[in-house]
Order: structure tokens, then sequence, then C-alpha cells
């Protein structure tokens, strides 16, 4: 489980790396990542976020076009990259649908047998990957980690997150996503994804990789998410997104919008042109100091930064 | 040189769109280009600010990778950014070197016959394409507008401000760039550029297309010029930018650091990991509002924001 490191980019103050693993978990392939660290990373461990990538994307998209780096400098934190998929697996058909297999793993560990062995992205992103970091002595402190994402990456960041906490492992401190798929047993991207991966199909992903599904199980333990999407996002018209599904379910659980808080905004698509115009308010208000630093665990309201855009 | 709508993204508040034209300057063949409007645009004419993207780029790069749009939009300010060479004139050769021809048209109008009739992108960035823009009716101030831009960009953006300044035409408040081609006439980017695409070859080029010569002619016009480039450059460590001369005969003919600024940054490479690290810098520094707003053409110091990373 060495590391190669394939580039460095010096940025904001501070570093983007690229490196190359064989991945147990995702079947012995290779896994590319990236991971940007902060300046001050030089004299501490410094907390981590992980953004997770949509359909279509490599570990390249977000630290390309995101515009993520200068606040995760300026908050002090890394961020780590994941690829969407394992590559190379070499399983037929795999890369014939953009919405299903190479590029888009879903972030589940597949049981249907054809696919068991390599797209595990749901054991990659949160036990293989930081345990390959931290094993390499990065200085990353995992108990202040949280997840972000896009999309399909959305729908993983939400699902992970909600599953750390039903769990009561609190891994995570907080999840937000952009246009996330928040409802996918119920659209046709999800239906694609769990027929394929899961030998239980839908009936399976319902209890572990479904975010409106987990929400509606909650009993108000303490939560801290922010949704944005556009209202001009072709998907969502579609309803592959159905981010009010979640919302619903979330209120009438008895969450209010300082625990999870869900944005509508005007005319916005899918594209990385709307997640960079959100993006630093996503990494400034999930990553305000005080909820990192402190052990404390109860709800802290989501600071929503002096924003231009809403001038 | 009616413009074809080709596509429209939301971002930051306001609109970024391609546009498709026929170009006569370029010989007839189509011209892309992108569009950045703030959302101030909507209630009057707002400045503009040209970026002339580097070899190999379209007029996508530096949107997506550029992280310039926030910037703008806080500053209230259009943003255009070209392609960098006529697409499809089918010239022989044109596109076997990724440092000549297709995607490296170097800013110049070319007089060598061969080339003449499609290489023609000084003339493009400077008359054709603000022409049609207006045209067009687009909000934008041509009285209040900037360049700026990146290795080859950056060559164009200093060569045709200071021809701009050199003319007494005051067409450009000021240009910046990102480790910019500083003296053509002095690297094998430029030699091989001029001698393919003037007549003249590099003697033709002395005159008009080499910032360190250009600045040598001034006597003490007021300048307001920023420059970035970065120490762990491979292309500054190979000779092809040379910041260091024109720095060197700027300080000569009597210009300080107020009028022409170069900064040097400790490890930084060629990558749009670098320019975004910078990018706000250059639209916040050039484009302060007192600075646009007034028809006040003497210098003015060059304003650097507070920057974390000098913390």
């Amino acid at each position: 489980m060495s590391l190669e490191k394939l580039s460095v980019n010096r940025a904001f103050g501070g570093e983007l790396t690229k490196y190359k693993f064989k991945s147990e978990v995702l079947g012995g392939t290779f896994a590319q990542f990236n991971l940007f660290l902060p300046a001050n990373a030089a004299y501490g461990k410094v907390p981590v976020l992980f953004y997770l990538s949509g359909l279509t994307c490599t570990e390249d998209n977000a630290t390309q076009k995101g515009c993520f780096l200068g606040p995760a400098a300026q908050e002090g934190i890394a961020l780590i990259f994941p690829d969407t998929s394992p590559r190379g697996a070499g399983i037929e058909g795999e890369a014939d649908d953009w919405q299903f297999g190479v590029g888009a793993g879903f972030y589940v560990d597949a049981t249907n047998p054809k696919f068991a062995k390599h797209y595990n992205m749901l054991s990659f992103v949160t036990r293989e990957l930081p345990e390959v970091v931290q094993a390499a002595g990065v200085p990353i402190d995992f108990t202040r980690q949280s997840i972000f994402g896009h999309s399909m990456g959305g729908h993983g960041a939400l699902t992970i997150y909600l599953n750390s906490v039903l769990k009561g492992t609190k891994v995570y401190r907080s999840a937000s996503a952009f246009s996330p798929i928040s409802n996918p047993t119920k659209c046709p991207w999800g239906e694609r994804a769990f027929t394929g991966f899961l030998q239980g199909g839908i009936e399976e992903a319902r209890d572990k990789y479904d975010a409106t599904e987990l929400i509606a199980k909650m009993s108000k333990e303490p939560l801290h998410i922010l949704i944005d999407y556009g209202t001009g996002d072709n998907f969502y018209k579609q309803g592959q997104l159905l981010p009010e599904n979640f919302l619903k379910v979330a209120r009438d659980v008895g969450y209010d919008e300082v625990q999870v808080r869900v944005r509508s905004q005007e005319g916005y698509d899918h594209s990385y042109y709307f997640i960079s115009t959100f993006g630093a308010d996503h990494i400034h208000c999930m990553f305000f100091l005080p909820y990192l630093v402190t052990e404390n665990d109860s709800p802290v309201p989501i600071k929503v930064h002096a924003n231009f855009l809403k001038a």
C-alpha cells in the first residue's frame, strides 16, 4: 500500500499532490487521488475535508475547476479528492455506460458477484484511503474530518455521513453537497446503480444508500448538513436529484434549518460554474474553526458568511 | 459578424456565455470566445478585462481553471476570454507544433504571406472582438478596459498595453501577466513564432512584439503593470520567459515598483494552480474602482490587498 507521488503543484501557499497506490479493496487496481495540504500543515496536523466527485469525473475535476483550494488554505484544512470508481478492473461492459461502472462507482460496496471484487468505493473512501494516507505520515488529524461532494458524490457524502451518525461512530463532523442525488431509490440513476451493483437491488440500497431513507430513521441526533442545488439544473428538472424529498423528510423528523440547510439557487445548473460559485460557502460554513477544534458535538449554527451575491 | 450563443452558465451571480462568430480578420474562420458579465451589468455598462491565454489553450482553460469569475463579480467587471489562434484555417502544417500555429497565434498580425490571411490575433483581440461585442449591445464600457494574460498571453497583454501607451491611445488602463514571455526576441518560443509569422522575422518583431524592447522606448509615460512568475516554473528555468530582462530595463528606464511591479513567487510552477493562486490579486489590484471610474490617467499605486498567503 505504499504511495507513489505522481506530481506536485504549489498552490495558495500549500501543495497539491497527486498520488497513486495499489488498492486492496478495489481488487488490486491502481487508484489515484489528489491531496491538498495548506501551509500550516508544516507545523502540525490539520483537519481534512473529503470531496466526492460526480458521474464521469476523476480526482482532477474538482481540483482544477472547484476553486476549493483558496478557501481551504484560508481555513487551514486539507482536502482529499478520490477518483469515482476503480479503473482497469477489466469487467465486461464496465465502461459501456457513463451512468454506471467506470467513473460511476456510486460510493457503495458491491454485493453482485460480478462487481464485488472491485467496486467497493464505500470502503475505499471511508477506510482504505484514510488508512493509506495516515500510514504515509501525512500530517492530517483524522479525528477532525468531514465530507462533501457533487451529484453522485453528494449522494456519497450524505449517505456516508448519515450512516456514521446512525452508527454513533461520529467519524465525520459534517456533510455538505452540491446538487446531490438525494433519494436514489426513486430516480433512474440510483435504480441503474443499485440493480447493477447490489445483489438485493433497490431493496438492499434502501437501508444503507439513500439519504432520504436514512434521515427518516434519525431520532434527533445532532446534524450539520448544507445542500445547494440549482433551479436551472437539467438533472434536477428530470427528477434525478430530488432534494425536495430529502428536505421534506428532514423537516418531518424535526430538523430545522440550523441543522439541515437546503438552499435553492435560482438559475444555476449542474456544472462546476455552479459548484465554484458556492464552494467557498461550503468550506467556510462547514469548517469554521470553533466547530472543528472543540470536541463538542452539539449542533452549531451554520454560519453563513457575508456573501456579496446576496447583497 | 452576428454572434451565435453556444452556451450560458450562471456563475457568481452573473452569467458566463460562450459565443461564436465568423471572423473577418481571421480569414473567415469561426472564432469562439467566452464572456462573463457580473450581476451589476443588468443596471448599466461595466468595465472589461481581457484575458489572453497561453500556448495550447482555448477560450475555456481560464474560465474553468483560473478562479477569475468570483473576483470579477466582486469588482463588478466583465471578463472576455478569446481563443489563442484561428481554428480551421487549413494551412499546411499549422497544427504540427504545439508551440506555433493552431493554439499558438502569439497575438501578432502575420506578414508572412502563408499566414497573413488568417493569423491576425492582434487585430482580432484589439479591434474586431471589441467591435463585435459592442455591436451586439453587450453592456460593456470600452472606455474602461484592461488586459491580462498568461505566458504567451502575458506577452500579448504586455505588448498590446505598451504599444497603446506608446501610441498615446490610452485604450487600456493597465496590464498584468502571469509568467509572461517577456523578451521573446531572445527566447526559442519567440524566435519560432516570429520567424514563422513575420516576413521580417525577429527584426520585424523587435519594434512591436517584445515587451522588454517596448518598455525601453518609454519616456516615463505613466504605467500600471503587475507581473507574477514562479521560481519553480520549468519554462522560466529554461529561459523562455525572461521576466528579469523586462524588470531590469523597466528599472533602468526609471519605473519604480508602484508603476511596474514584478513579483517572484517561490516554488510556483507554470500551471493554472499558480495562476488561480494569484488571480484574485491581479483582478483586485488592477481594477480597484477609483482607478477605473475616474478619467485620471496619472499613475495610481498598485493596492496589494491583504493576503493571507503573506502572513
